[in-house]
């Protein structure tokens, strides 16, 4: 009983008879007593088809117009949904961004919600009408249609279940979040429960499940969220805030990640100010650098070695040649061939040993460790693509399955 | 040189190639000195394409949300057309109904526009930008989405010229208005001009031109609408208010139409207040009658003779059979194998004797004449179906090219 908001994703409404069996699912809900907020995502396909036909347009789209095309999508699967809840004899209202309203900065193709008007909705609600809205979009002030990136559609649904203080469920095609890659470690079951932090921690795992910024509004808002499979009726992972009896599980997952390279400089003389000197271009170069470790060596020389999505390693590789008087560094070496293996738990926090125990167990396997990077509730390693799968299994048997036996 | 409102029908827009082909032709206009605004449709078939989506999930689709989903057809092409035109070189910015904004009354599918609010059209022109506006669609007062029926996009074009106080050019993929049909009329010729009069008479043929809707509103406001080919160069049809060199042409169209059947009352006991008996529940079960026609007889009773939609006239049948103790006819035929011809000239307002060559050229051709409705500037008669060309032929023989020849 009481408000709930629900979203769905594209592989969820992809069909009309997907978006009827989603029809009947909102409808239930209603039934047992609850007011509903549907948020849709694009039916499964739409956005990359519309994405094609910008492509052929224009080989880089004018921002502001990607956005205008690509909001379409939502507009469609959210009336379609609207028209199969109302055909079920139900009341129903579809909103745009536009209508309810849900306003953004203006960073068209990755926007940021600032504020949602929950008026209309609210009024919606009370005449009796299950509320659909279109996820993905806003409008910034100016009432320019912006879209929150891809997996937009879950902070659409998490900022909506803030504003309206209700609970939010995420439908999606798999059936929570796991302890680990199922296609790697057969024993990976299914968390109960997972921390806003971790989830955070488990952006590589993570984010295929929920957009991570979901999960940050989520954080600060308080908003549980609910992520399960819209084909079952099964429980799924809830996403909550930490509580006392979840610190006693010392790893809650392990993730992998092979969309990294490794850049190292040798040798480069050492002198403060040299981290920013690099690392300032290659932000300006709109790259995202992860992991960084640099080793001052007794010669007065460091190596600095440090991680970037796979997609843009050779950006930044041409971004420090072009620095290599400033830098003089002896040489540049690059590893595309890397994958980072992380745990993530909040237990770390209150129990040592952790880091030591991963390494032992790598050790075991014959791992070799290129890189370590070590949070709060995550220790991170960067080792050999090659020994990722034996790496994940050896850390999940360490951590999850042994846990579970005790 | 001065501000132009082109619109782009469906075909025009059809596809990627196309799109790209209008955006050069937009940008031609804006070289020789114009400021643009451009109303495009949906891309041909992507509005059946949703209909066919909504007709899947409702047998009648709920209208409110069938205008949400189709007014997405729209928001796509007019995002394309701005990227191409982008891609040109040229600044273009889309802009959707409720972004301009474009108020309607609430007829959900049919609805007509109140009020255009032009200040961020004009401002966008101000700024040197190319306007692109989604046709076909407005919001009500609550910013609920209606679209304005089909052909809509015409008058939101007309609309935005009348708010502009600009030209209008209409493109299409026939090259402007013409005498008669060409499938049947081989001597038929585009007309340079036409007034707003004469194309509303020829609603038949000229509906396949333009909404009429757009065509009264033009009227209204004085705008000059100019319906010309997307394909060619070449001048088409202006629809412009009469002057005086307009009226020396008598009969400016012929036109046909096969919709309609045919329904008579015989010997109906004639009294007062027997049409409204009968009309008024016809119009209740929405069926638009277009002639009536009543003939008095001595013996107190009366033949009465209306038509309808072809589509509807079972419906009306049903009515009337419904009345059959109030009526008390002697019988009800129905015909649904006739066809409307049609004069059409606002020459005629001044030249006596024009009906009278109409039923003899008729008559030559042994072409019997079952109805007659004459207006100031039209005269149609019903005949069989089986006579049209052979009707529609001499006629326009009668009437266009023999004008023509003097």
């Amino acid at each position: 009983m009481g408000l709930i908001v629900q979203k769905y994703g594209g592989t969820s409404v992809g069909s009309v008879e997907r978006i009827k069996s989603v029809a009947r699912r909102v409808v239930a809900a209603k039934e047992a007593g609850n007011d509903l907020v549907v948020v849709v995502s694009a039916m499964a396909g739409e956005t990359n088809r519309l994405v094609a036909l910008a492509e052929q347009i224009a080989e880089s789209p004018d921002e502001r117009e990607r956005d205008v095309l690509l909001a379409s999508g939502e507009q469609v699967s959210s009336a379609l949904l609207a028209l199969a809840i109302k055909s079920l004899g139900f009341k129903a209202r579809s909103f745009l961004a536009h209508q309810v309203r849900i306003e953004t900065d203006r960073a068209y193709g990755k926007a940021r919600i600032k504020s949602i008007d929950s008026r209309r909705v609210k009024q919606s609600l009370k005449e009796g009408e299950i509320v659909v809205v279109a996820g993905f979009q806003g409008v910034d002030q100016d009432d320019n249609i912006t879209t929150l990136g891809r997996g937009g559609s879950d902070t659409s649904a998490v900022a909506l279940a803030a504003a309206l203080n209700a609970r939010c469920e995420i439908y999606t095609d798999v059936e929570g979040v796991f302890t680990g890659d199922p296609n790697i470690c057969p024993a990976a079951r299914k968390l109960d429960r997972i921390t806003y932090e971790e989830m955070i921690e488990m952006a590589s795992m993570g984010a295929k499940v929920l957009q991570i910024r979901s999960v940050e509004l989520g954080m600060k808002f308080k908003v549980p969220i609910h992520v399960r499979s819209s084909f079952s009726e099964a429980e799924g992972t809830w996403v909550i805030e930490e509580d006392k009896t979840m610190d006693e599980v010392l790893v809650s997952g392990v993730t992998y990640d092979k969309d990294e390279a490794k850049i190292t400089l040798l040798a480069v003389p050492d002198r403060p100010g040299l981290a920013a000197q690099i690392f300032g271009p290659i932000a300006a170069a709109n790259i995202v650098v992860d992991m960084i470790i640099q080793n001052a060596s007794a010669a007065g020389t460091t190596d600095l070695t440090f991680t970037v999505p796979k997609a843009d390693y050779k950006k930044a590789v041409a971004v420090v040649e072009g620095m290599a008087d400033t830098i003089q560094a002896k040489g540049i070496t690059v590893d595309p061939k890397i994958a980072k293996v992380s745990i993530i738990g909040v237990g770390m926090r209150t129990h040592a040993g952790i880091a030591a125990r991963m390494f032992q167990a790598l050790s075991a396997e014959g791992v070799n460790i290129e890189m370590i990077s070590t949070s709060e509730i995550k220790v991170s390693v960067v080792i050999d693509e090659k020994n990722t799968e034996r790496a994940v299994r050896a850390l999940h048997k360490e951590f999850i399955e042994r846990q579970a036996a005790l």
